[in-house]
């Protein structure tokens, strides 16, 4: 028998990878053309013609011992490089010794919240949340607190204040955030910030920012590190380079983060012993040469303006997002949201309930799709309303 | 601060990642041709010409999605593949469910003690062992549980048997081993599998076998599956196919284990949970057409013979390993295992003690290097001998 503590576990699921999962299944069912997928955050793009031209040039090349193993915090070259680019970008000193390349931003959060926390500590997570994080967190040892937002998906700050206890020892926040698409402005980030210092302890920010390349409008992502004490940036190529498949981030922070070198010499560890070792070793070489890639967000834009007018055009309510490729949709009124994603499945339009967001009256809608699907779901979607027009529920 | 676990645990290091990095300080110092590092387990040979030539026909592919999110468990079509291969080399039945991709052998490891342990489960580890085991079993919530070996360094059975409890609830064996390159017998995996089965509750034996196609003098190694009930493979391409900055393996078992849909959801959960997601997608599309290939381990043999030669004729006593690219050397009887690795190190040869894998006595010599490094080690070692001989420890 497999551990009672795993048997608990997997009935839990993931419902975002449940909704995935059960597309490939009905897929087979409705014929693939019938069914419109908006549940996994999957980016649909190609990665850059940049990295695949670096790829190429890495498999022609002659050189010697690139597959070894290297130090598991990585390549010094890279890190000094990235570490450049963030020092750059978010205004403050940062060297090599401050990055440390993970198998991704799952990889990067592990890492961390096992080098911050002690069994019971607590880490404020703002609701809406990538539903995750609580997993991550109880598996460090660690609670997740959930701290409420206002109508427009942004932290609650007298909530927060009130959640902080002397077990405090972190706060997660991941803007622009997944799965509301908002992205939070550098007065609320200070604002946060001033909660936090206000503290008798010390409360690391951990700056979820997988998404900080993927924003609308003309819009640019303050630089967090300036605003924000302590912090720690989890970044990762997933989304930006739509490299999701291939495991390949890092974590950074200042030189003047609080306690720097067992930081270090703690993500290392954690590096090692929970089995990463290191950052796949080709991605490392193929990325040391495309750092701060110029990425076009404007196909995710339009198909956001597009869903923004359809689910208006249906009388539905969405809330447009202002980067990442995520929108979140009000059920309506006469179903409960279980209910709405149930119809929608049924007419082959997948939709994830935000429940495991945090968010009870919402689905997730992952626009990381090609327009063909996004019209399809149009279509279907009439249906679904002229479904709930005539039920009783 | 960081945590006060972490900040216990980044002190105890690993004696071989601490070595590997002082040698690249001795280096600086000493100079590169002077340095002699036998610390590290990374082969110095290069990958297959046929993984070289897949990741180019990889690179230069137009085919979309190649670095797209994949199920948690990875391919399907390639844990088929797997699941044939496997089958028909164990002798046992196997289907595409009883394979997860991993991001190499150390994840594996990871995912499998976290599917099967509860808080204070036993782990039984035969000395000697990866340095390595006790922490992953620490981090999964379990305890490590050592087994005496005899003087040929295969386990003790009569010591294997007492330290059976009621909470003991797997079993890690490494063979070929590391440290010692010894190889189990069938006989003798017979024999550990009657033990475990002569308990009341079922012990999982956890095969980590990422050294089974280094295996000298035309011995095969046993079907593993087919001669210890409830088994789990895990396999890596690290050390076979010189891949180990790749971070791609697998986990595998016979679809007549023990609780065997539950084991695939679980390490599903576990992939995803602690943040490795999925096995990179590169190594995944590449390994597809790899999979057992023939791998020489001549060039490995050729060493281990010209190692044991350099050993016997300074008086020095090394146990010849079978298989893998390790080989145990006793300290020589007038000082400590301690002070002739700081001896050596003086001397620019880095050995590691093999205190860290169970043994006292011993320091672990890995010969994947190249045949400069081993008679720039010769030297070496005439002078280390000489230094013992004049000194009074």
């Amino acid at each position: 028998m497999i551990s009672k503590t795993a048997q608990g576990k997997i009935n839990q699921g993931s419902a975002v990878r449940l909704m995935f999962e059960e597309g490939k299944i009905l897929r087979k069912k409705l014929g693939a053309d019938k069914v419109y997928d908006f549940s996994l955050g999957n980016p649909d793009q190609e990665p850059p013609e940049a990295i695949k031209e670096s790829l190429l040039s890495l498999a022609r090349s002659e050189e010697k011992g690139l597959h070894a193993y290297m130090s598991n915090q990585g390549y010094p070259d890279l890190r000094e490089k990235i570490a450049h680019f963030e020092s750059v970008r978010n205004i403050v000193p940062m060297d090599a010794s401050c990055v440390t390349m993970t198998c991704g931003a799952a990889a990067g959060l592990n890492i961390v919240l096992h080098s911050l926390l002690d069994p019971g500590d607590e880490v404020l997570v703002l609701i809406p949340y990538f539903t995750e994080y609580p997993r991550y967190i109880e598996e460090a040892g660690g609670k997740a607190v959930l701290v409420r937002c206002d109508a427009d998906f942004r932290p609650d700050l007298e909530d927060l204040k009130a959640k902080i206890t002397p077990k405090t020892k972190a706060l997660i926040l991941n803007s622009p955030n997944n799965p509301s698409g908002v992205v939070y402005e550098a007065e609320l980030l200070e604002k946060i910030n001033a909660v936090l210092l206000a503290q008798e302890q010390t409360i690391y920010p951990i700056s979820d920012e997988v998404y900080r390349d993927l924003i609308y409008d003309g819009r640019a992502y303050p630089p967090l590190l300036s605003h924000m004490k302590n912090a720690l940036i989890i970044y990762s190529w997933s989304k930006s380079y739509a490299l999701p498949g291939e495991r390949i981030g890092y974590v950074c922070y200042s030189s003047n983060i609080e306690d720097s070198a067992n930081l270090s010499l703690a993500l290392a560890y954690y590096n090692r012993v929970l089995g990463f070792v290191n950052a796949p070793a080709v991605w490392q070489h193929v990325l040391e040469d495309n750092i701060g890639l110029a990425v076009d967000p404007t196909p995710y834009k339009k198909r956001r303006d597009r869903i923004v007018d359809i689910f208006q055009s249906l009388g539905l309510t969405a809330h447009p997002s202002e980067g990442t490729f995520y929108i979140l949709l009000r059920r309506p009124d006469r179903l409960s949201t279980d209910q709405f994603v149930d119809l929608c499945k049924k007419h082959g339009v997948l939709f994830v309930s935000a429940k495991g967001f945090g968010l009870e009256d919402y689905v997730r809608v992952s626009y990381a799709v090609p327009d063909r699907t996004i019209e399809g779901m149009a279509e279907a979607m009439v249906q679904v309303m002229a479904e709930i027009a005539e039920t009783v529920f």
